[in-house]
């Protein structure tokens, strides 16, 4: 998917809600247990009650990864129905992969070709060679982590190379890489001042905010700082939408919680 | 499996070589492609010619994950035959992970529970939050970036904080989070005069060197600076001895290039 295209289903549906879709099977209902691929099951009714009110969805691999080859497969599925049943959905692996030149390449086929996703997380800390690989695949978004919302962001992220922090340091060096057109960045919700900085390194880029509802982040700050021309932003929200509810209506619960954010939004852009 | 078994392993071996299961489908034997598990089957080959040779094996998953569900049952099939046929070899999934907290323990339950492997490779951009959720599993190991043998190794890990290189600041950082004697480090081969600096951070760490070989990185020159009194060295190999030749006979090339290093290696400790 283009730029362009996200930007205007974003207009379409006064929406730019990624919703998270990872799935802990301690945490879904009850009755899905007994399906016999209960992930799958779980996303196909979120994404169904959903999906007029978002314009992403972001599958983190690891809750998939955990349950092996059968996780495998429901991510497999997951992303084969979005893109069959709403091929208008933009799609994020949150993946956060990374590595040497040919190695990143097989990555990037992983994500791209084989599950067509339309864009993965990646990490910077192996640097050029590492992520321009995937930034060659054309139509597809590379977004790298900048600034996350974790506490351990500041164990290196905010350090300060030659008075400039790393995180922009990142940012900085990754706008002269080849096809850097391509690159979306991950950009926390909790560290809603920094925004500021941010859109001074990179005005236009589209940036990925994780870190709204359940680890604190505030909708209002991260606009009044982060929103561009372009809108230029995801929001996040998994475990505040996807677990509103246990009950067998699970699916009607999580949309609610979806479109509080989505009225929010709509006020703001 | 224990620190002190792998350097009991690597005494009664003479050997410290890992080899890279790296598995490409366009450099395998040609006869290989019409089994019904190609990358399998050339991984056990592999395996069953070299495994006197080294003290453990490294598949990338980029390789297994480029290759979709097929590819995922690769790496299952190889790290269940590792694990029963050769118990003593110690096995690393280089894998590249790290999330936030509860998102890295799903990695974490992935390698180390469901695939059953010894250690898995994390990058440290997000800091102390998203590596300790590994650290906690006991008798794996945690394999941590800190000078990579790409280019884009100059792009952040050597640039300085406060005059510390970012990859220094990252070892030293690192000796002071929860569980730090389940850490390992990444070390690049095409840096060995960067080891003597290594060692003085983190004396007795194993490292895992990728870059011998292929990458041409220089055997003797990292034993020189990198050895510790517990070796304290696992050197990897994967191209220069996996693809020794596409020929029906091809493990026992491989055993030939593996033999080379192991012979080398016996001298030096």
């Amino acid at each position: 998917m283009t730029t362009q295209e996200l930007v205007a289903q974003i207009r379409k549906k006064k929406s730019f809600l990624c919703i998270g879709l990872d799935v802990d099977l301690n945490k879904i209902p009850e009755h899905l247990l007994k399906e016999e691929d209960p992930i799958f099951e779980f996303n196909k009714a979120i994404i169904d009650a959903t999906h007029h009110l978002c314009v992403a969805y972001k599958p983190n691999t690891a809750f998939y990864e955990a349950y092996g080859l059968k996780g495998w497969k429901s991510l497999e599925k997951t992303i084969s129905y979005l893109n069959k049943k709403y091929p208008e959905i933009y799609t994020i692996a949150d993946a956060k992969r990374g590595d040497i030149g040919n190695t990143s390449t097989m990555y990037a086929k992983a994500f791209f070709e084989d599950l067509a996703f339309d864009s993965v997380t990646v990490a910077p800390y192996m640097g050029k060679d590492s992520v321009e690989p995937f930034l060659a695949f054309e139509n597809k978004h590379t977004i790298m982590l900048a600034l996350t919302s974790n506490e351990g962001a500041f164990d290196f992220q905010t350090k300060k190379i030659d008075d400039l922090e790393v995180y922009k340091h990142v940012l900085e060096t990754s706008k002269n890489w080849q096809n850097s057109q391509n690159l979306m960045y991950v950009v926390g919700a909790t560290k809603a001042e920094y925004f500021k900085e941010i859109r001074k390194i990179v005005p236009n880029s589209f940036l990925l905010v994780p870190g709204v509802g359940a680890q604190g982040g505030n909708l209002e700050d991260v606009c009044k700082y982060g929103l561009s021309e372009n809108i230029g932003l995801l929001i996040n929200s998994s475990r505040g939408i996807i677990y509103a509810s246990k009950d067998v209506n699970f699916a009607n619960e999580a949309a609610k919680k979806a479109e509080e954010l989505q009225v929010k939004m709509a006020t703001l852009i």
